[in-house]
């Protein structure tokens, strides 16, 4: 395969303020009948990530299985950029915490009942940005 | 949270058809510390998912882990789908199959050295349209 492109690692710090520039990313887990994958809208505050979940096998997935991965990824400066974050998701459990948080502040891309508000505190945060000689779309 | 928006479900031969108008998918696997996730350039084959893997943690993952879960989403007719196919992901093994494959036709957007090749044979396929009364970008 010709490859003019290479990869670049992006510092922590750069990850999170490409994060903020998105509001649609995966949220990767682990069901009782092997990985799963679903899009969530999600928020960042103060380095973790906060979606909200409708009722239903996603939570229960990640209440069962807390360690969860999520991937969010754009084009910023013609250059498409990728970020993975590793980490245990938690159900913010008190209205307080929710208010904190700023979560109500998401509006929904991808609309439901969404009652639950899950926060992801990550353990492992990586990304890469893909440099190519020429631009592609 | 306001919901003037209703989500469909997509039929197999719907979520075939999106499938085919994106490059970029996202690729969730279980490595042995927990589930993790990658961006993936794709193309579909006879309702199968193929992509390139390059040597690492992703395709080791894959042999020892074969079921994983693939997600891919854009927008159609200014309405947000997603589609996710979940299945066992299996290295293509002979140059022939391989050939006959027509993975080499994929031109990746996401380029390091590849020279895996891998399948999706899908199990379950599910995909939603996100339907708006106003349309968002």
């Amino acid at each position: 395969m010709p490859d003019d492109t290479r990869i670049e690692e992006l510092t922590v710090e750069e990850c999170w303020t490409l994060l903020g520039t998105v509001r649609l990313g995966r949220l990767a887990v682990n069901a009782d009948d092997g990985v799963d994958i679903f899009p969530v809208d999600f928020l960042v505050r103060e380095r973790t990530i906060l979606f909200s979940s409708a009722p239903g096998t996603k939570l229960v997935d990640i209440t069962r299985h807390p360690r969860v991965a999520f991937e969010a990824d754009g084009i910023h400066d013609y250059r498409r950029w990728s970020v993975v974050v590793r980490g245990d998701a938690r159900r913010l459990a008190f209205d307080e915490e929710i208010e904190s948080s700023g979560i109500r502040g998401l509006r929904t891309l991808i609309p439901s009942e969404k009652w639950n508000y899950v926060r992801i505190d990550p353990a492992v945060v990586t990304g890469r940005r893909f440099v190519s000689a020429r631009r592609r779309r």
